[in-house]
């Protein structure tokens, strides 16, 4: 075993400056491309004048939504049996949505020229409030599907009529409506691409911020009519993803078109305006939550009824199957006998969005709705939310579980995660403080989370993306002189796939991690898989690095048992060599063998030549990582400042890999939980003008706004996974916001406060201390 | 079966001028390197003063000897054990060799730089001459090797016993001595590399005129200590090998460390010169043949001495195990019951070189030495050279025969190729032509030979290159909608591989060949295996495409059984769709299941998803393509000129994937032989000087000297490879020489003339028909 925690092999170039990301290659001939956005968040477009535009002497091509139709590429199929605009044909639905691209000589020139485009537009009533959307007399954003309202979908999840009955017998009924806000993942890198079309062997390449390169090309192959062979995705290094580069934008298509129209590669690369205005946005949930037990903490059931604003176009990523991807366990960590959620899905006169952001699939908002509901609970019960949630947990004994809307956990031991989570914390000691501070006036809180994730997708009975399984590949080969190069089809967006895979083919055959290349991002060199996302990169991708080495390691068997004469069940293998059991001095290494299978010296007839191997990785389940967390606050009653004093996590993702990297994710995902729960927000006026759209205006937390995070660790295996292994990349994420809310309403008891929506931002903690919370989402102040 | 005359798909972007050959490379930041050769062909090198050199502006490195030496990269392995130097340290050993490298940021300063670098030589005795270089007191050229003379090598072949008893007993015997001078593949594409080593990751690229990449990559990883998973070599499009770019030079070597020294890409392209003075040169076999017969003309013994000139390094691509290469099927066609031959190495003044050209490892020597010795015998007979070789050719109940120095041949029907070959030819009336001219005192001549190859090098016990097996991997994918990439370890020069093996999986898969793309060239992105050389390519890599195609068959066998939910023992395979036995109604084709096994919706436990195959194809066998080749001249009693009226070439290469591309092969290959027999030569004078540096003095043939010429084919499938080919890429070059030479010594016959050498210039045909030859290769005039 080499699991540990190794440095990460590509800080040698990030740290340096020398990784490649796509902004960053140049191809000779190149051209450069910008979008023109709408200013209106709804207009029918009665004209776009690009003949200005043309007469630009650096100008090579203007886009618009006719030219692309012409080519039947106007609109694009969305993952989620939806289409979205392309370039704009009828109608502008949102502010910033794309209408026309222009590729000139350099970036400057495309700019310019995008003020020459004269565009006349017809303004329509706007439909920026979700509850509002389905209210009569609503405008009708997606009159090109023939609808007559903003309805999308409406969908449930578990058993009504058990949940009805279960309430009927409840001593105690708590209920509470809460919104989850609009939040943006914002990765450092933005969105771009780079395409080129080879003119003679009709062949795309395109470079681009992909997290899942196989699966783009599916729909460049549909949208583009080129088949697979003929198209080629390359993910160079990728500055951060969180689910926003999980789709495919406007841009990556016009940049296609613009290279079969002008022969050049042309290159796309969002500023960060476009960024936050138009790609992927998560959340937007309005949901409502009952939760019904016995007066000692019993839990009984749970109910949960979401209004799901999925913007002018549904999703890009979201599963098919399930417009509400995996809310199905919205059920959390709790031993819930009954429960019951419904989704109704809005169209508003905002961007697409609705999914994807190291987020699970809505994981994250099911998380935060129950954890909600136990301190609302816990409150209305006068009990410490630590017991409730004691009272409730799963219990080891109970894995493999099987939950109230039919999902099966594979493993656990919740109780033990939250003791140790307690003595970390030193939890009693704090409650004390608490009270002591609450008595000289002081606001202080404690919230607790714990959360349980679905990751790793996955079965084929979760998840029907595209049509496809989710299924990953993975390729091993290794060298003549024993060194490696293991082939993926997830891609790393900074989790250190460089690292942590060479360490699962180490481990397995012995070669040093520094040996073995891993190689990924590009579909020319890479199995077919379907990426990095929702936590699936160690799950599934690791479980296929692992399968794949072991392979390995089996045809090594059969050629040291021709190299040492000795049959194949006669052999042993320990630290990286076979040797023959009971004489541990005759035996190979992984290298003399490695040799020998290339030099096919000593192979008996069947026995092929040299060690490679390859494995498509079919998970039998998701992996349920989990754990528990506690948030401590400090809040300023005079001016609602909320600061978070400690933080301490105790995940369980299974085997860990490499615990620095697994403790760098977590790092990362509980900022991502201080940013939602006190700050960040995609706000919207009346007119649907977006108010998100720099780094001032959309706050992200930086270390100021961190505490030095405090992290515990149980290990309990996944029964299903070669190693055990469940992920960790969106853990934190999922459960840091409910402690941090949970913490603030806590600190705020003493005003009577129950609940309040995030962000928490000091005049939102200020307006809940006093009674008059607004929709911060509508920027109605 | 898609096998047919398919137009070439490279073809595509060849004829528009938009092929990409290494000098096409443009990198940022690339600098350009050029080489200082020396101007002796022998001298102790007593100084290199580089200062001024690198005091010129752009200059941005020299390198020397002793720069490399510090490196340890002074000397490069030869593929024959011998060490080749990089750049001279010590000596410099032939006219042309490579004594400083200059790096610059544009080409045309690295040229002027190489003007100022002040080299000071103390000349030394030179041997140019082969039979001379053994002779005592002769001037010892490798005494880095601690060597007291010019001897490299001793090895023979065959029975000495059995065949002079043979000899003992027959009734005639004739002998003849004959050089094959040393000649140039002289590609139309010179060598070049581009080297660019990460500073970072410490990854070497090399884009290189490599016929053999992996091969390559293995040598690099030896001469640079880098492992293999650091190195990349990638051999982008090539135009013309012929053996020259089997080896690696030291120009590659020095744009490496070029490129390791400045942090930057370092390109170095050959110009024409170079590449005639110092890249693989082939032959240069002095020859004296003894065939044993009885006076009815049955062939009882075959004996060959030869005195092999390998210049002043032993090879690069020279096959280790055997010094004399293939040299052992020197009993050609025939049922010849003892033989014996001893090959002499032997080191002059001359480049290094003596193995690959077009020539599967000295068979050319082999052919043209018995072909020619058969025609003297039919003299010395007085029997029609047809004739003989008829009475003696192996009969198809022979195979797979066993020859006198142990190698199988596989299969054929040689007097069915020899009838065919006499019935296009109208043989018979030519004779009565040539009767007819012979008495009005005009010169005519036929020249036939019938020639047997032994290539798809090969089984391990022929060959052990490097110390590696002579396997070759192959990797096929199919995507979700059935269009499939196959990859490959062998590199096209031009043989249409792309073609080629698109109709070998499109005839296993019925995939239409369009739709299948052939990978190649790129050593991350193929499999290991010896690449191209030696017609290996249809017979070692050709066999692994199809194993593997029939691999992705059988997978596809187990998915169309659980979409039909059948046996696989059920279903029946026909035109790319596997279907019910007797319900042809139902069945699912390539397409359909390759959807199906990524969408793994119905696939049963225990079967992967995807289609996915890999295989290692190590040949149990070389293969034989044989032909029978006719050659009519006309000779200018004059002037010597002699002129190729018709050409006739039966060849039977066993199964032909696309006979177009066949027939591209065999002409090229019959050019080949009208070029060496007529007028090639690499001459050098009596001080080393090399006399054959440009296009005017090392000539071509051209379409002008080339009569359109007439094929015709047998097929006697291999029976060892999967569809029974055999390969074809050097059949005519190995066949065709003997038929021009003995064409014009027939043509001779009336002066007396029994024998001339190549190259038959008209001074040289002139010479000899006044009983006056002298060696060409000397340029003694």
């Amino acid at each position: 075993m080499t699991y540990g925690s190794l440095p990460r092999k590509e800080d040698a170039r990030f740290v340096r400056g020398r990784g490649t990301f796509v902004d960053d290659l140049v191809l000779p001939g190149m051209l450069h491309g910008a979008i023109l956005r709408s200013p209106h968040a709804h207009a029918r477009l009665v004209s776009v004048d690009t003949s200005a535009a043309e007469a630009h002497p650096k100008v090579r091509a203007v886009l618009t939504g006719k030219d692309l139709a012409e080519r039947g590429m106007a609109w694009m199929p969305t993952l989620s049996h939806d289409v979205h605009a392309v370039l704009a044909t009828d109608k502008v639905r949102f502010q910033g949505q794309e209408i026309a691209f222009v590729v000139a000589e350099d970036r400057y020139a495309a700019r310019d020229a995008l003020e020459l485009i004269d565009v006349e537009y017809e303004p329509l009533p706007v439909v920026v409030d979700a509850p509002a959307a389905l209210a009569a007399g609503a405008a009708v954003i997606r009159d090109d599907l023939g609808k007559a309202d903003n309805h999308v979908f409406d969908w449930s999840s578990g058993d009504e009529a058990a949940t009805e009955a279960a309430f009927a017998k409840a001593d105690v009924v708590a209920r509470q409506d809460m919104l989850y806000p609009r939040v943006h993942p914002a990765p450092l890198e933005t969105c771009g691409a780079v395409a080129d079309i080879d003119a003679i062997t009709g062949k795309l390449t395109v470079w681009a911020t992909a997290q899942a390169p196989h699966a783009h090309r599916i729909l460049y192959s549909r949208i583009t009519g080129l088949p697979e062979h003929r198209i080629r995705i390359v993910a160079p290094d990728i500055g951060g993803g969180f689910g926003n580069k999980v789709g495919m934008y406007p841009g990556y298509l016009c940049a296609v078109v613009g290279s079969m129209v002008t022969g050049r590669p042309v290159k796309w690369t969002e500023d960060r305006s476009e960024n936050l205005m138009s790609t992927s946005f998560a959340r937007d949930y309005h949901m409502s939550g009952e939760i019904a037990a016995t007066s000692d903490g019993r839990l009984l059931g749970l109910r949960v009824r979401v209004l799901a604003d999925h913007g002018a176009f549904n999703g890009t990523a979201q599963p098919a199957k399930f417009p509400a991807g995996f809310f199905h366990v919205f059920t959390g960590s709790y031993d819930l006998p009954a429960a019951f959620c419904s989704v109704t899905g809005v169209y508003t006169n905002k961007a697409p969005g609705g999914v994807a952001y190291a987020c699970s699939f809505r994981i994250t908002e099911a998380v935060y709705v129950v954890e909600r509901m136990m301190d609302v609970l816990a409150r209305e019960l006068g009990l410490d939310p630590a017991e409730l949630r004691m009272r409730n947990l799963l219990r080891p004994e109970q894995f493999p579980y099987t939950c109230a809307t039919g999902w099966q956990y594979d493993s656990g031991d919740y109780p033990r995660a939250l003791t140790l989570l307690k003595e970390i914390a030193g939890y009693d000691g704090l409650r004390r403080e608490q009270a002591g501070k609450r008595a000289r006036g002081e606001l202080m809180g404690l919230g607790l989370s714990f959360f349980t994730e679905a990751v790793g997708a996955g079965p084929r009975e979760h998840m029907d993306i595209l049509g496809f399984g989710m299924a990953d590949g993975a390729e091993l080969r290794v060298h003549p002189s024993g060194s490696a190069v293991l082939r993926l089809s997830c891609m790393s967006q900074g989790q250190g796939h460089e690292t942590t895979f060479a360490q699962l083919v180490s481990a397995e055959l012995g070669i040093p991690p520094d040996e073995v290349e891993v190689v990924q991002g590009d579909t020319d060199r890479t199995p077919f898989g379907l990426g990095t996302y929702g936590s699936r990169s160690t799950p599934v991708s690791g479980a296929a690095a692992v399968t794949v080495a072991r392979k390995v390691r089996e045809r090594a068997r059969q050629v040291a048992s021709a190299m040492l004469e000795v049959s194949p069940d006669d052999l042993e293998w320990e630290r990286g060599r076979w040797f023959v059991r009971g004489v541990p001095g005759r035996g190979h290494t992984i290298r003399e063998i490695a040799l020998a299978a290339h030099s096919d010296l000593a192979l008996p007839e069947g026995v092929e030549g040299q060690l490679d191997a390859s494995t498509v990785y079919s998970p039998p389940n998701l992996t349920y990582p989990f754990g528990a967390y506690l948030c401590v606050v400090d809040v300023d009653a005079d001016t609602g400042q909320v600061r978070v004093r400690r933080f301490i996590a105790v995940d369980d993702c299974g085997v860990r890999i490499n615990p620095m990297i697994v403790a760098g994710q977590v790092h990362r995902g509980l900022a991502d939980g201080i940013g939602m729960a006190l700050m960040e927000l995609m706000a919207f006026d009346t007119d649907g003008n977006h108010l998100g759209g720099s780094f001032m205006d959309y706050l992200l937390p930086t270390a100021l706004e961190c505490p030095s995070w405090e992290l515990g660790e149980t290990v309990t295996p996944s029964p299903h996974h070669p190693i055990g292994a469940k992920g960790i990349g969106e853990s934190a994420t999922v459960g840091s916001p409910a402690a941090v809310v949970n913490a603030v309403v806590d600190a705020l008891a003493p005003f009577g406060v129950r609940h309040a929506d995030m962000p928490l931002t000091p005049a939102a903690v200020w307006r809940a201390m006093r009674g008059t919370p607004l929709r911060a989402d509508l920027a109605i102040s």
